[in-house]
């Protein structure tokens, strides 16, 4: 059965953790419906790239996914992690066991913030899990515990997408499409640190 | 001075390849302009997401960038060599001693299908080089001939636009923004193959 996941945006969401996620996914043929916090799908990237999306969060609260992903930027995770939408739209996908998955500073401003991370072990950019009190955190590139994968930013969007993907169908496809793209990192040194 | 690039779109460019130019460059306070090739501001990449551009390249067509900039996309490139105004912006920078970089198949659709190539060493993704009788083609993941800067494909936009970055405005800034977003590929294995 297709795999169906959603990734959650907000104006100034971090271009690159979010469109690289986006294509590998979809070169993988998992389903990605890309969803937009707030009141419009048009939404501008951290580096002022205008996009549209597929649909509105609101529009979708209720569906459950096989994944959802949350990428950074320091303005576009705090508005992800500000909307209430977002936070009970994550909430209920970890109850159900689908797969969270955060990068950059959305392990912080949005897993963090909202208290969703418990005692897990969680990883995100700079110190911004001084900020909050939840989650336990570990300097490593990738991270996971049980279904939440947290990945520490940008320069391993790479890494963190080839690992959602792998989570959800196995490693075949996914190493062929790595080879295909000449991701030559992915084999060598996959980082993810098991909790 | 601020140094000034562009970066050419059409339906179909490969995201990535585009993304994580755009944002690595705008990080390290390089201009660059996105401009659509075509009647609209408003494309769709490779794997269907709606962008909005920041003009079109005919606004465009008379500026002098210090680098120009082509994604591939298996559409997206072979459209972008499909348009004479991309030719003709292409070869004007290559004659001014501009920075010209391709990425992915746009070394083939668009650099090899004019003929703006000549004797120079390049690289594209796959078997596409065989279509076109211009230039040398080299297997390795970056390839340099003068102001040519061609690189294999989508693994490795981070690598190609830390390069373009680098020949730009030199090593410090770059290194520094690496570090920033954890990129730790970028000094351990730089593949520039130089002609």
């Amino acid at each position: 059965m297709e795999k169906k996941t959603a990734i959650l945006l907000a104006e100034g969401f971090e271009e690159t953790e979010a469109i690289v996620a986006i294509d590998v996914l979809r070169r993988v043929d998992i389903r990605i419906d890309t969803l937009a916090s707030g009141a419009s799908r048009d939404i501008q990237s951290y580096h002022k790239i205008p996009m549209r999306m597929d649909a509105l969060l609101s529009e979708r609260g209720d569906e459950l996914y096989d994944a959802i992903l949350l990428p950074g930027g320091p303005q576009g995770a705090r508005n992800l992690g500000a909307d209430p939408l977002v936070a009970e739209f994550v909430r209920r996908h970890l109850e159900a066991g689908k797969l969270v998955c955060a990068i950059c500073s959305a392990g912080a401003h949005v897993l963090a913030k909202n208290k969703l991370l418990g005692g897990r072990h969680y990883v995100c950019s700079g110190d911004n899990y001084k900020l909050y009190d939840d989650g336990v955190y570990v300097d490593r590139p990738i991270v996971r515990e049980g279904n939440l994968l947290t990945c520490k930013g940008m320069g391993l969007a790479f890494e963190f997408a080839f690992t959602v993907a792998t989570l959800l169908i196995g490693p075949e496809k996914v190493e062929e499409q790595a080879d295909h793209v000449y991701f030559d990192h992915w084999r060598k040194d996959f980082p993810i640190a098991d909790f």
